[in-house]
């Protein structure tokens, strides 16, 4: 594979051209009124699936979107990798706070990415992750050093709970047999200091519904004698925290892993850089659980945010309504161990209990899954890790993330492997933000380790 | 003035219809899109001023939408009424729990108003009760009783705090001299007890921003470990009421005046069930400061409501997001002797000074005003209470309002003269509501009212 780099450089504009068309589809799982371009997204994956050098591809129908599915199997002797990604994108909303509009791929230099990134949503999650592998086929196929056999499982319902996949995944495990399943859909330290991803949060998400008076009124007029549902949310919110930051959910807790000393003196190895945080965020402080330093907050302990929230007059000037109801859209990030069905349960309790008599309270889980932690001492992590080290020229960092892709434990209870999270975003790439984007440098680098990874996996499997 | 019920009997439909054409116009102050509808209001109450009998009237330029300045002056040794009215109209929002469009008025029956009401924002609040004005003063001038001058001075900026009309006052007191100042925006209790409303509440409206990290960030990402401006807004605002729902904004109480017992079991006199008005709003429970009754509640007792909240992502389905901002629209309701402007002071600098450093804070104040009380031994609240009696057969109530006329106070200061809140409308008239409505029976007998009140102040003025 000592030619990998030669082919990425030769087919460089290209592979960026190819990626580019695909993040023009506005393919925003969220929003029904996008359907037809998530529809034409899966479409386009499959076409390039099909090119790379997939034998069979498939739309696979479900109850929502529907999953690409394409194999190539060169030998029922030989190991299987699962290449698990998303097609569906995040809503661009704030929409005026893009540089440039979200559907039109464009390539700026920043100091991060000085080879240059694509703006776009989608260009890092998941689309420009996911393309990495098709074009790492393309590459093993056409210079006929594909090692093992690979399928290839693209979804459209990542950023909406991946409801479908659970239903497709419980259906089609002879289909989806594999030894390892390979995802990039997740970040590493920065471009000089590669890591992979060995635990991921879990999460629920839930909206909820405060109903006051039938009707909006008079804040003059009832101002005072009626529970004011704005008010009311922001009370029982603000009390789902108390003065610790630790969250007040009876039995929030019970299941939380919490790591020995020499764990936490482990991560706390990871180069960071407190000030260059709070720089890089324009906040002067920090702020979270008391006893957990910020790297712990946002990987091994578990939160509670509100994502949006809404109520009464949002306009231009002023409106002096009491109004009759008042939204919020609330997650709660999990660790290893904690149910998510059994927290969104816990919290629809609790929220319900603290809610005074003179409001009604709705509570709609969204969706939710499973924290994950992968073991550093697989073969999975050992060939991802030598390939990076190949191409990297140093040895990436085992490292948590607070983020969630609720599918993985899915996958170790139906599919009865272990996934390797190879992912090649940064922090920085904005991703679920306005001016999301994905460095040219970072794009091609996954598209020269991935075939590595099949390489040594192969070999190590032997 | 025996004739007056049969001229309103014989001019109904075209008095109704005059109002329904000027309520077609969407003179919404707040939003800055219906400028041109708002200048177009002025001039159509400048012609209706004109027709009634007005012998002069202005369109007068200030800072902001121009004032409708009309008068009839025919004796200068005879009184003068200064009748105060707006021709601005709220916002609609929320536009789709309009059972009608707000600018397309209909006439529909209901179980309060039998006769109909025309259902129209602004029908009530406060184009309908203004235009009573105008008809009172044709049917003087046709039928040749009127027994006084009269001015009129209609504004077009009440919903968005007068402004304009203070800097108008200000420059015009000779102009605008007078003996009483009478203002038709305000309620009644009930068709068949009606009320004068003798005290009014203050007002503060603020806008605050919490502003966390420069940019949307990913919750899986961050969630724990920055501050969410939406959850720090929460405790923010929770924070501003304690156990008792007392505000706990230090000094906010300082000058609120303490009714005595006797003038409490005074209060407590005027009719009120309170089933029925947990059942019109369909609640299980009414909600206030420990201590106070419902009227008591929204009417002597200081209030802070949250009229508007936002931030982070309100589309369908979810997206898990900290969002950089968080907002609110607050108002505080006042009583006399609290000064508006001190309140928005304490208000600014408590808001700012329990935030975590973890966030920036920015308030805003929108606008405010003085609470008010009239007296009821003033030959103006006689006058008033006089032609009540006369067109509804039973004594008028007088009655504390948890609303605010912000402007009623600056008059009394400016111009010297008392100011009579003869209302008609109801408090299910849902005024600043979807589905704003005003009783074809009260828009006819505020027509009926309103001469006798010239009648019996001129007389008593003697």
């Amino acid at each position: 594979m000592e030619n990998i780099k030669a082919y990425v450089t030769q087919h460089k504009d290209r592979f960026i051209n190819e990626l580019i068309e695909l993040l023009k589809i506005p393919s925003i799982s969220a929003d029904s009124a996008y359907s037809q371009d998530v529809l034409n997204t899966a479409d386009a994956v499959k076409k390039a699936l099909l090119t790379a050098g997939c034998d069979t591809v498939e739309i696979c129908e479900t109850p929502g979107y529907p999953i690409v599915y394409g194999e190539k199997i060169i030998d029922n002797n030989l190991p299987t990798v699962l290449v698990y990604g998303h097609y569906d994108v995040q809503p661009a909303d704030p929409i005026e706070l893009w540089d440039s509009p979200p559907f039109e791929p464009v390539i700026k230099k920043t100091e991060i990415h000085p080879d240059g990134a694509i703006f776009a949503r989608g260009s890092c999650d998941d689309k420009g992750q996911m393309y990495m592998h098709v074009k790492a086929l393309e590459y093993m196929v056409n210079n006929n050093n594909l090692p093992c056999n690979v399928k290839f499982m693209i979804e459209g319902e990542e950023e909406i709970g991946s409801t479908s996949l659970a239903w497709f995944v419980e259906r089609n495990q002879e289909k989806l047999a594999n030894d390892v399943i390979l995802i990039s859909d997740t970040g590493m330290i920065s471009n000089t200091q590669p890591s992979i991803t060995t635990g991921l949060r879990g999460l629920s998400y839930v909206e909820v519904e405060v109903t006051g008076p039938n009707r909006d009124l008079h804040s003059g007029l009832y101002g005072g004698a009626v529970a004011n549902p704005i008010n009311i949310l922001t009370k029982m919110i603000a009390s789902l925290h108390d003065e610790n930051n630790h969250i007040t959910i009876p039995g929030f807790y019970d299941k939380v892993e919490e790591l020995s000393t020499e764990e936490r003196a482990e991560m706390a190895k990871a180069p960071f850089s407190l000030e260059a945080y709070k720089k890089a965020l324009d906040i002067d402080e920090v702020y979270g659980e008391t006893g957990y330093t910020t790297n712990e907050r946002n990987s091994i302990r578990p939160t509670l945010d509100v994502n949006g929230i809404w109520g009464g007059y949002t306009g231009e000037g002023a409106k002096t309504v009491i109004a009759s109801k008042a939204h919020a859209k609330i997650s709660m990030r999990l660790v290893p161990n904690q149910d998510w069905k059994e927290i969104t349960e816990l919290f629809t309790n609790h929220f319900i209990n603290i809610a005074p008599k003179a409001v009604k309270i709705k509570v709609t889980p969204h969706h939710g899954g499973q924290g994950y932690v992968t073991p550093i001492n697989n073969i999975g992590y050992k060939a991802a890790s030598k390939a990076y080290e190949k191409t990297f020229g140093i040895t990436p960092i085992p490292q948590r993330s607070g983020g969630s892709i609720p599918i993985v434990a899915l996958f170790e209870k139906e599919l009865k492997s272990k996934t390797i999270l190879m992912g090649f975003g940064l922090d920085s790439d904005a991703i679920h933000s306005p001016n999301e984007h994905f460095g040219i440098f970072n794009y091609l680098k996954g598209i020269e380790t991935i075939p590595l990874f099949f390489k040594y996996f192969t070999e190590m499997s032997k």
